[in-house]
């Protein structure tokens, strides 16, 4: 397929491969042999090299996340080569490095013409990806249909994305590293500088260290932050977060009064800009009344189930906080990847630390686990 | 006092006056004379030419706010002439025309030193206003202590403010529509174009047309809107917001689907910008989740009870929709306010239509039941 290899030509035929199969909610994820079908039109059909376990596919796992349809292939942070590509798309080709796009950039929405949002009509927050855009499945394992999640599915050898959910990035990007790209690195990171847009000397305030509230640590100490308060109930993540830029560190556990009370009293009456990386709504609530009275912001990154509900006063905004959301980091996803994936080869930005596990994929239940425990930053899966 | 008068000088006097006495919450207004206290340092006593009356003031009558010590006189929508000032107090003297301010200036706190808010850390919302800076009260009844309000009590012929809340005025300016410069004209015309920042060509809504909300939709169409969208229950109140601006106007309950749902698809997916201008928690949240997914900005300008909360699914701010308060329109009130009025001085605003009902100040119990009865818009008191 590449020019001097001898890989086998698979074009247009289903290829059988390995997948951890989501069957129903709350069992562990089974690996199996499954048909990955040749991409139709405008797709695009990916060997995966590489993908990491995000909180967003263990809330599936969980039954919190509404409308996915189950057998499921979850996974939406890989990186790959395409294997094949469908008809009609152009500027990709067997070979190419690429990052699948759990947020999509199809162009033509008024999200997509709206320089303010990048969150595409396509996201599943909108219209379902449980399917390929023409309504049908390039999955089935045991006779049956698995269904297609966030139009990523990179817990598979192969997957297939609709061409908007593609991004090819630099050939010689590593491709461990630069499935990081694909979720957490880009959220965590676009909150701070696209969606708040953090100023020099700003007091910043980033409520979980996983690898989302990490890669917020690496955007405000990259914006300069003055005072970058990292918070979690884990102390051993504390250590890490120093090396991104946190300037403090502090445990809720540690204090008898609420987390925001605390970090008021520490910052005069509140910070310019506090981050929420988890997806709990007490936290959410905590970080905006953290925040100043009369020019906090406070961003939520980390997605909460869809059936939560949060309760607050309004006079919390009332006096002029700002409360807003920033989804995959505020990043238009297909042309802002492969700039971002550059920026990491020219050395802007060191990743090193935010992976901290690293497994055979067919380990997958035991970084699900590493996850759950809130003791792994990232793990990454190989292929 | 003014060169040239023949008024007698009280100055270091207690003047006797009348007063609207709110002795409980739930009972009507008492118009009773009231002992009025000189100004002491960095205070002035202004004899009060008009007063509105606003839903904040409801809002104490009916026991929604907290922290209002009773008995009081309320009243923050004002204009008057400085009757005398205290020591230490500088650029105001007796005969200045003059508007007293709910939201103050201090000029020193983390608010007032930062560009991005106006919310004064001296405000009833950081710290009680119920009594003067000194902790004592300029009000005496019957022998009683009454309280002051947002160290305005504009419901009084003479009040007493601190010098952080009150503004001096052009000297021509006419006092009864002055007053409108207290709260709700910028308030509502602030909201827009200082905490939304509305862009020429923006799709804007606007829910409750009282004076607040016409001030929003004449903000609206100051800066450019290509839609406003007017929302009220009250269908007699659209022929006033369409001449203000509104281009469409449409009441809830000429529908049967919620309102949100009835603007989303009118807008092709929401607006640009919404503004709740009533303080009612379903509205705030039907004003945020008729806000477009991606770019919406939704600004909540009523002011809710203070036990009010909200419950709400994060998803709506986690695409990228943001939420913010306004309080006083944005503005550092005591240097804004001097310059709002100048502009009126010279026809950049028309408000003749903001006030619907002029009123004796002794008949000011028929005021509050035309705020409830929702058919009135502004109504003013003149002394």
């Amino acid at each position: 397929m590449c020019a001097g290899g001898r890989t086998m030509d698979t074009t247009g035929k289903v290829i059988k491969c390995k997948a951890a199969v989501a069957w129903e909610v709350g069992k562990p994820l089974s690996i199996e042999e499954v048909e990955v079908y040749p991409p139709k039109a405008n797709e695009v059909r990916i060997k995966m090299v590489a993908t990491g376990i995000c909180r967003t596919d263990d809330h599936v796992l969980k039954g919190a996340l509404q409308s996915i349809d189950f057998p499921v292939i979850l996974g939406h942070e890989g990186s790959g080569i395409i294997e094949s590509i469908g008809k009609e798309v152009t500027g990709l080709k067997p070979g190419d490095k690429v990052i699948p796009l759990c947020i999509p950039q199809c162009g033509k929405c008024s999200s997509c013409l709206n320089p303010k949002t990048n969150c595409c009509l396509k996201t599943h927050l909108s219209e379902s990806q449980n399917l390929m855009p023409d309504k049908t499945s390039r999955f089935v394992c045991k006779e049956k249909v698995v269904h297609h999640f966030l139009w990523t599915s990179t817990f598979s050898e192969y997957t297939v994305v609709p061409y908007d959910a593609v991004a090819k990035i630099d050939d010689q990007a590593p491709m461990d590293k630069a499935c990081l790209f694909g979720c957490g690195f880009p959220t965590g990171y676009g909150a701070v500088i696209n969606t708040a847009k953090v100023e020099s000397g700003s007091c910043c305030a980033v409520f979980g260290l996983g690898g989302i509230g990490l890669s917020a640590v690496i955007g405000c100490k990259a914006a300069g932050a003055a005072r970058i308060i990292a918070i979690d109930i884990n102390n051993d993540k504390f250590e890490k977060a120093k090396t991104f830029g946190a300037t403090e560190c502090i445990n809720p556990l540690d204090y008898s009064k609420p987390i925001q009370e605390v970090i008021t009293e520490m910052t005069n009456g509140g910070v310019h800009y506090s981050f929420e990386c988890i997806g709990n709504t007490e936290t959410m609530k905590a970080a905006l009344e953290c925040c100043h009275m009369g020019y906090g912001t406070s961003i939520i990154i980390g997605e909460a189930p869809s059936t939560a509900q949060i309760s607050f006063n309004p006079l919390m905004l009332f006096t002029g906080r700002t409360w807003k959301g920033s989804i995959f980091g505020g990043w238009k996803s297909k042309e802002a990847v492969p700039r971002l994936v550059a920026d990491f080869m020219a050395n802007k930005f060191n990743l090193d630390g935010l992976v901290s596990h690293m497994l055979p994929f067919n380990q997958i239940n035991e970084g699900f686990e590493l996850l759950r425990s809130g003791k792994s930053i990232r793990t990454i899966l190989m292929y």
